[in-house]
């Protein structure tokens, strides 16, 4: 077997696993899927299965990162990002920077390192993880302006702390050759200037590397015009935006977000033709599930169990202190912040944001690639406390957030609204019900008086169930007004479902494809701001855009289309 | 540089040179895209731009073949591959054979190889690519009947082709080990008994593993429901058919075009849930797409212009040769096969499928997989030779099957056709909304006033697009008839559903089972070749088969089913 064809075969059987495990907690989601795949990964390692795929930090930094990010990116709210800018820009930058600095300093006395290594080890494990946390969040359906606060830090400061480690190992790798302990070699002052140098060039110059990648590529997208070079293209932005602000030593995590951010929003509200736009955000979304599926369950693999379990007092403390400097950070920030926000973060949330920062991928490809340079018992040790903070960060955060969401009843159901949702639950299965007998009952393969008997049995609690949904929507107007939304959001799916399936299938094109996409897309944003788009539509007087379209035909749509009225319920579809 | 991240770097220069070259023909496209990079790719090496990628055997037949394939197969119209799987299956498989070992005698003379070698490059030359064939069609958007055939004979000939050459190799690697001339080592009843043996392996082999690993993975998609783990479970399925029916002995390309063929024709009409189903045919169109363009940029890059410009009258005479080796066996093959076909196919088609059998990367792929064991001379002749040809037979008949579309002249769709064409996209936007609308209703999740309200909104809405659309069709007769055909189409195509689920319950069998469904599949030939069948039913006195079976039971079903007209034209599908 060649090299790699035993890759491939690898591969192919970790997704094998993967996709069991995803089949299998299709049914009840109490875990989410990436941690599922960690532990699978742990268990796969303890029972010592050989494998000879390996995370590197090559692989995690150059290949799996930039389409992680790149997707990250395009998929965040852009508007909901900019009404929440300041503390997602506070958190990324300043907060990080802080709790480096302060477990830095404890650390020192806490683990007994220099303080240099200490701040090593700080920088690697505290930038969060937009990968673990927009898959854990995604999972859970938290409250959209928190993901989106979250994630978007976690997109940013992957950038930010990607910078800080190189600059302070390269001062960590200087003062060990040099011999001397790494404690006295700087003054402070002189760290302080070169990292803030350096951060400032790492943000700034990828910040417009990724403003200008995504300016070009999103006009050569429009020129191109076919969804297929959209997705050539947009391949092109993501690794070269990266590659090349990485090149020019500025940030290529900043880049690459930025330009993810770019696409994604112009996409949404411009010129791109709605059939580029759906297969490029398609084809990326199941690029990052792919790439997400292989990282959790390879960190699984490369768990260095046994070095964890050596060192695991010393994990635990670590793991406690990273959350404590986050903790430190966040709450000041947020709070300073929600002076100048029209909405405040209240302090629910804060615990959130405080609880929701995992510490997973990034740390990882940092503490892969420490030099060699490095003495071997201090790569080691890094390499076991990482992980192992790592592992317990996605172990004890990722599965509390869930219940942490429900307690700080972030996840706002009240609980008429829950009995709602349980007896339309259970009318759903009542009518499934019926629905197979008189199918069943049709196609001849249930007797005439069993199926008067389901019919009986069922329609009563039919009846009961509907009465009491009635009676709980009058009795709650704002349970009607949920399910109201919730209802008009559904229909407007549907629509927008059939008018994709249209556009995929070529029946229209182009500009006209767009605006019948853009309008069922502004409705249902006037659904998700809390409006009643029908009611809306029928106090206006709404004007449908592809009336435009016919404008030349010389038709006239007000003139009734048949004398009867059911000929117009049967449609022209058979004609 | 990291090797990892000079590849990367190499990627995306490629794809970014792919994706202008793509931009720049979008507008005018009489070069189909894959040619164009092919001389890209053929033209940077001409000024010797040094590359560390390189195509190697595994890459191509690993990686690139089974993605091409899978995708191939799954995007196969399976009812129209029905209803031309004689010829395919001849062309595949005899008519593979047949001119491999014509081409193998002429060789001995043309080029004074000894049998076995020219037999060795007929099998490396002759079987045709479904990745260059499939991209060349679908630029020039050719007839679908005959890209239905010319792709599925080039997906499935690929599997054979490499099975022979793995044995007729494995016969020349012995006989140029024992140093003799392999002329007269192996009688020709003995070639023919191994060979035949093992392609019989091969084809089953292959077969059974794509169907069962097919049927495996669609079950799993189902109970899965999930667009994203769809994904990663064609992926498995994809890499995984292909790579056990290799290690099983049988045809890995068998394996997965089959596997393909089965996903896509099952997802199509079963219960495969409609997201998943875009969202896996978005994302291996968009894979494809992109192997695709790094595969051609690399034939390009990779053929030795030198060794190729020496032995230039030798290509020639080959590619002539190859040519007319296809030739002669596909007129008279597909004559044959016209006997047993509904509708034969034409003279002037056969033309096409003759002179459309392009020969790239397959061959590239073989060749490039010889072993070291034969003489280094004759590897480089026969890689010279294998990659002139491909060239030749890329830019030659890749640029010229396009004119020779033409004269069959090519549909075009006429304004007034757009505008219909929006105006049913839109109205089934509207049918959708409406349709949940009215379910959530009855499921009490839209409360009645609401519910009103909607019905009113998209009620309106839904008449006057009805009344355009009948306008319009008054006014243009022709858009008016091909309108009725697709009409036609879709209701066949759903009686064409209920009857395949009935079989597949085991409510009807063999005979009758066939019956009914030959009957649709005739009906639905008729509508494909423009003729409305409903009128031809309605002129001509048509009596359906199953009016004989109930003969015996003397039943009168010429009496009136209902006592209003109405009854009969919602028809009895409802009952």
């Amino acid at each position: 077997m060649s090299a790699l064809e035993t890759v491939l075969v690898e591969l192919v059987v970790i997704l094998l696993i993967a996709a069991t495990v995803g089949v299998a907690l299709a049914r009840r989601a109490n875990i989410p899927y990436t941690i599922a795949l960690l532990l699978v990964g742990v268990g796969a390692s303890a029972i010592g299965l050989s494998h000879t795929i390996g995370l590197t930090r090559d692989l995690i930094l150059l290949v799996v990162l930039p389409a992680l990010l790149f997707q990250g990116g395009a998929n965040v709210d852009l508007q909901r990002l900019r009404r929440n800018l300041l503390p997602v820009v506070l958190l990324a930058g300043p907060g990080l920077v802080l709790s480096i600095l302060l477990l830095g300093a404890i650390g020192r006395y806490a683990f007994g390192y220099p303080v240099l290594v200490s701040l090593l080890f700080a920088t690697m494990i505290l930038p969060t993880d937009a990968v673990s946390v927009v898959a854990v969040f995604e999972d859970l359906g938290a409250p959209k302006r928190l993901s989106t606060v979250v994630e978007s830090e976690s997109l940013l400061n992957d950038g930010v702390g990607v910078a800080l480690f190189t600059t302070i190992l390269a001062v960590v790798v200087e003062a060990t050759r040099r011999g001397g302990s790494p404690a006295a070699l700087t003054s402070a002052t002189d760290l302080a200037r070169t990292v803030g140098f350096e951060l400032l060039i790492a943000s700034v110059g990828g910040f417009l590397v990724g403003v200008a990648a995504g300016h070009l590529v999103y006009r050569a997208m429009v020129v191109a015009d076919d969804a297929m070079l959209g997705v050539s293209l947009t391949v092109v932005l993501a690794y070269g935006s990266y590659l090349l602000a990485d090149a020019l030593g500025a940030s290529g995590a900043i880049a690459v977000v930025v330009a993810g951010l770019f696409i994604g929003d112009r996409g949404e509200t411009e010129a791109l033709d709605p059939q580029t736009r759906i297969t490029v955000a398609t084809t990326w979304s199941a690029v990052a599930f792919l790439f997400n599926t292989l990282l959790f369950v390879l960190i699984g693999l490369e768990t260095p169990i046994e070095a964890f379990v050596d060192s695991a007092a010393l994990v635990a403390i670590a793991f406690v202190l990273v959350v404590l400097a986050r903790a430190a950070v966040v709450y000041p920030l947020v709070s300073a912040a929600n002076g100048w926000l029209d909405e405040s973060i209240a302090r629910p949330s804060q615990h959130l944001i405080a609880w929701s920062g995992l510490h997973a991928s990034i740390p990882i490809a940092l503490v892969l690639g420490l030099p060699t340079d490095l003495p071997v018992a201090l790569r080691e040790e890094l390499r076991a406390l990482v992980f192992g903070v790592a592992a317990l960060s996605l172990l004890v955060q990722g599965l509390t957030i869930g219940p942490l969401l429900d307690r700080l009843g972030l996840v706002q159901r009240s609980p008429p609204e829950e009995v709602y949702r349980l007896l339309t639950a259970r009318l759903r299965g009542v009518d499934a019900a019926i629905a197979t007998a008189s199918e069943l009952h049709r196609s001849e393969e249930l007797p005439q008086d069993l199926y008067v008997e389901f019919c009986e049995t069922y329609g009563r609690e039919k009846n009961r169930l509907e009465t009491a949904i009635s009676q709980l929507l009058d009795r709650y107007p704002s349970v009607r007004r949920r399910a109201e939304l919730a209802g008009e959001r559904r229909v407007l799916e549907s629509e927008k479902d059939a008018v994709m399936a249209a556009i995929k299938a070529g029946v229209v094109e182009g500009r006209d494809a767009d605006r019948l996409l853009e309008t069922v897309d502004e409705r249902l944003e006037r659904v998700d701001a809390g409006e009643s788009d029908v009611r809306r539509l029928e106090e206006t007087a709404f004007r449908e855009f592809w009336t435009d379209a016919i404008d030349a035909y010389d038709l006239d749509v007000d003139r009734p289309w048949r004398d009867d009225e059911d000929g117009a319920a049967t449609g022209p579809e058979e004609t």
